[in-house]
């Protein structure tokens, strides 16, 4: 046996389980920041995303995504890993239906299972923005499609050999791939369902709307940025020494860097440090940095997620207070615009010697602006097609099964109505937002169960 | 050095990592599924059982397990693994009295790390069972006992080259091992232990019995299927790039499919998709695909973990509703019947192509009755010597020190009597189960301290 | 590529990982030992405190601690990693700055990764001793002096090839060089800012101070667990079979001897067995065991661990009772005194035969008490200077920017004022210590938020 292949085969299933092991990151991060009242539904939605995902993207997400065929979509080996596959042949010797992951010389098995915890990542992504008000059974079904369609086709383009990687857009990690395609089905979700009752007052005004437990939203946090370091590094498929150990070093940079100015941005501008801002800067430097990590420098790593870092918090307080959007945990800021942040800024950071023949220079790297355009053309493709088919797929969903739980159901909290259930039936839990009637009151009653 | 016995190594450490990890996930399962009041007792006796099992699995479950000698003991390398041993030399180049571990080239102690976490594993599949009423000293003693005596024989018999592999039964990763060992010494101890006061009314009624946090609940079994890419494929004890990468995706498909399925079931029988339920999916699709992820087909780890879930789902109506036995967490519908379960799968779906000559073909797929009948052999000589012993210890220890708190303490919450401490201290907790008298009352009274 | 280098690459990041995953542990572990209304501050703590250690060790500690030039202070290659260095050469092939790694044969952005997460460690241990009154920003502050200054220096003289490893001193894996160097510095920052409000009586008697929540204790005590496995047997920086196996054992041997002496020593003493001597028993094993994990065997690791275990115990009730020294969380008990107790422990027990010509054999084993005064010597050279420039630190901060909240933030809670914010806005949480009046009373209040 090829010690070659062994090694990369430790190192993709290895990253990819700790990619895996960003559910639980995302379902506690959600459940930690939106009311105790809603918790076991965010739970139950966050676990079975990805049992869901795992499903379709086997049946039919991963040929679709991977599989040889037309630029806009594979048309081979769909259906459950049954193509001709050669794997880990790589290169010439490659001989299969798959061969835009023939650079990588590990068995089939092990692409499949790297590629579906990124899969699952981005049906997860939804899963925050859509929260406290979306009916369970029609959040599964979205997930399908997401898994089954959404993720595949936009990852064709990019990762699949599709139109966007002959055109020379690059996406290391999936800052476009991933989080940007999460983040447009999310935003495309909270529109349609529009902001939870009471999220905005009589007159426009934005009512504070704080999560029941930042200790499970901060475990979180640490959670995916553990997972990110299987995430980044983990997408050269190759236990290639220089590559993941400097990956891990701009991965780490890039969040870090992002975590600060996101502290230091709330600090300013709400006159205390928030904790819910430290932690959504950290993951939006991690989406920003996930795109380049590979072609970049460290200062440019840190850079790049300054700028992340500030952008969210700016976000958060546009989309809210402007766009009167209502996102609970702020996926779209995280997510949307600092994926699309980070995926301009390959366009400009880039610099040819830390991945020879791939990207080139940037723009500040003397490459001038061909790169930057390639980006910014991705990034619309991608705007534009998951706008479309997931606004789509949310005004059919609306209009068959519904998509909203009631007003009396979502007031009184999603656990009773939808899962008849309390996540937390010993302690007394005070039903917090949105509240009957009146201003948000502190009155302490009683969870019913 | 050899590079293979390096990689080897690493792989075989980093999933016994993984699979150490999962005492977190038990801890917080139990804990998140049990009464706030008792927090603090399942908690320690989750921490403990590990700490005992490391101590005495080093002693001498190691020995007693792997050690050459008897179809029904080891009998030689017993103290302290200080047995004759020239690992990782394999084969016919071994040297040494754990000649049942010759075929993993890896030193000694990455063999010993990696079965202790086993160990470890199997014990605190008993804790949550006999919790919030059994006695904490009886519990560690018990402990001793698993990890000693009664885990290491039934291992000896399957994994040490005693009778029951020398008879071609087959359970790869440990569903009878581990989980149907871990399962009878739970169903044994709930029995003679009885139940909760309060569990059952005085015409037989089932009352429900609500966790605490079911987001700690879930963080648990998040973490428990990620340890579980650890126990799976780390069981090749070598980093085979074929194998690995199948079985995590054969360990993963059992998995979810279970989820998906136990899921509608509750939704189907109790109207509502009850999160426990979907937890306690997942955990019995792991279970079942555990003995047979290297020999099957994903689409026949899909029909095994589908038929995981519908099982989980009956098992936990019939124990409680039909032979009114209390297992506060479920564990015996997840391990022992799934691990039952799993092991007789391995006689109906395995097939040669996939470890060629090992298990041959199963019922379903031409090889005939002989593999099934092996494995319900298997499972029975199992199951009557886990239920005698245990059993018997469990009365001796009934007998001596006494295995029950008292009734006052049962009520009172098991933190306070065993260890004089509340978990949640800042916090108005409410004592909801089982209360003083009359019918589960509601009423807010704040924690004593 | 050599595949050597690629898989040591593989196994110092991934160790790296599993420290790196530590600062969950001790945000978990720190948040649930100490009351709710702190909650917020003590998690932002914990998360800020690695963002700002990854930019200062990259911009100045790396190469203070790792760069040629004097025995006491690395002088070389300073700014950003930007020395010469031709990593992953070794030995007297390498060319470069940073001598002192020239032994593991990775590149240099995997040496500096892994080094990072060290440092962030010991920066991290301060945080819960001066838990629940220090200021955000004072706290945030000195992370950047010990990341900058404090850690890199010591740190140079005990493995930056400076003046206490030319004599002869050992730490492994760093039981002084993080452990220790984080526990003076926590207690100088103890002292200085004295105990809570209502910590000690008018008659100098101790009260209670309850952790809020001891279920996200005990999982961030199993977080540091598993982090542990990255800790010690990553130290080796490269894949050495026998040596990573063998470290894997006795680092978990030192802990679970720790927790289960820790356990029995408060059940005698205190009537019980309390769940956090549990908890920071198993850790005090851990931290003395790291010093000589790769030095002893496994009998001795036990009996080490076994001595810490009680150490803690003794440690805990001494500082508290007698020196009226306020750590909300005993991080001087279990990593100062450990600390030291570890480092002393390998010219005790150190056997030649574990890695030959490194620390020779300890008192014990014959070698003679040369051994063992070279740890006296570096236990004292280490605690003389971390003292005086934490304290100096200490001192410069209270006297410009003020290190301890107002007595009205302290009472009320230190997330209102500190972040404007609360942890479990949802719960009804009771304002337990220190109160405003009289002795601790146990009345629910309502949180305000």
């Amino acid at each position: 046996m090829d010690p070659k292949v062994a090694l990369d085969t430790v190192w993709v299933l290895v990253t990819g389980m700790l990619v895996f092991f960003m559910n639980l990151g995302f379902a506690t991060v959600e459940a930690g920041m939106q009311p105790a009242k809603n918790c076991v539904n965010i739970l139950s939605k966050n676990f079975v995303v990805f049992a869901v995902t795992s499903l379709v993207f086997w049946m039919f997400g991963f040929g679709l995504m991977f599989g040889d065929g037309s630029p806009w979509l594979g048309l081979q080996g769909i259906w459950g890993l049954h193509g001709l596959d050669n794997s880990p042949a790589t290169g010439d010797a490659y001989q299969g239906v798959y061969s835009a992951l023939n650079w990588t010389g590990v068995p089939l098995f092990a692409k499949f299972f790297f590629q579906l915890v990124f899969a699952g990542t981005a049906a997860t992504i939804v899963s925050g923005a859509v929260g406290s008000r979306i009916k369970y059974l029609s959040f599964i079904v979205f997930s399908c499609i997401m898994g089954t369609l959404i993720y595949p086709v936009t990852g064709h383009w990019i990762w699949g050999g599709g139109f966007l990687a002959k055109m020379g857009f690059w996406d290391f990690a999936g800052s476009s791939v991933v989080h940007s395609v999460g983040g447009w089905a999310a935003l495309t979700g909270a529109l349609i369902l529009g902001p939870r009752i009471g999220k905005f007052g009589p007159n426009g005004e934005v009512r504070a709307t704080p999560g029941h437990e930042l200790s499970l939203a901060t475990l979180g946090t640490f959670v995916l940025w553990l997972g990110w370091f299987g995430f980044n590094p983990g997408s050269t498929m190759a236990a290639d020494p220089e590559a993941i150990s400097r990956i891990c070093v701009t991965t780490n940079s890039g969040g870090i860097a992002a975590a600060l100015t996101a502290t230091i941005t709330s600090w300013l501008l709400l006159g205390k440090p928030d904790l819910g801002m430290t932690l959504n800067g950290l993951l939006a430097g991690l989406v920003a940095i996930t795109a380049g990590c590979a072609y970049v420098s460290v200062e440019s790593s840190l850079i790049i997620g300054a700028i992340a870092g500030v952008l969210v918090v700016l976000a958060v307080m546009f989309f809210e207070q402007k766009l009167k959007i209502d996102d609970p945990v702020g996926a779209t800021s995280v997510h949307l615009v600092n994926g699309v942040w980070g995926t301009l800024a390959v366009g400009l950071f880039s610099q040819d010697v830390y991945m020879p023949n791939t990207t080139g220079n940037g723009l500040l790297f003397g490459g001038g602006a061909k790169l930057l355009m390639a980006q910014l053309t991705g990034v619309a493709a991608v705007a534009i097609f998951t706008l479309v088919v997931s606004a789509v797929a949310w005004w059919l969903l609306k209009a068959t099964m519904g998509i909203r739980v009631s007003a009396q159901e979502e007031i009184e909290g999603l656990d009773i109505g939808e899962h008849g259930n309390s996540a937390y039936p010993d302690f007394v839990v005070r039903k917090t937002f949105p509240v009957t009637s009146g201003a948000m009151s502190a009155s302490a009653e009683p969870a019913r169960r």
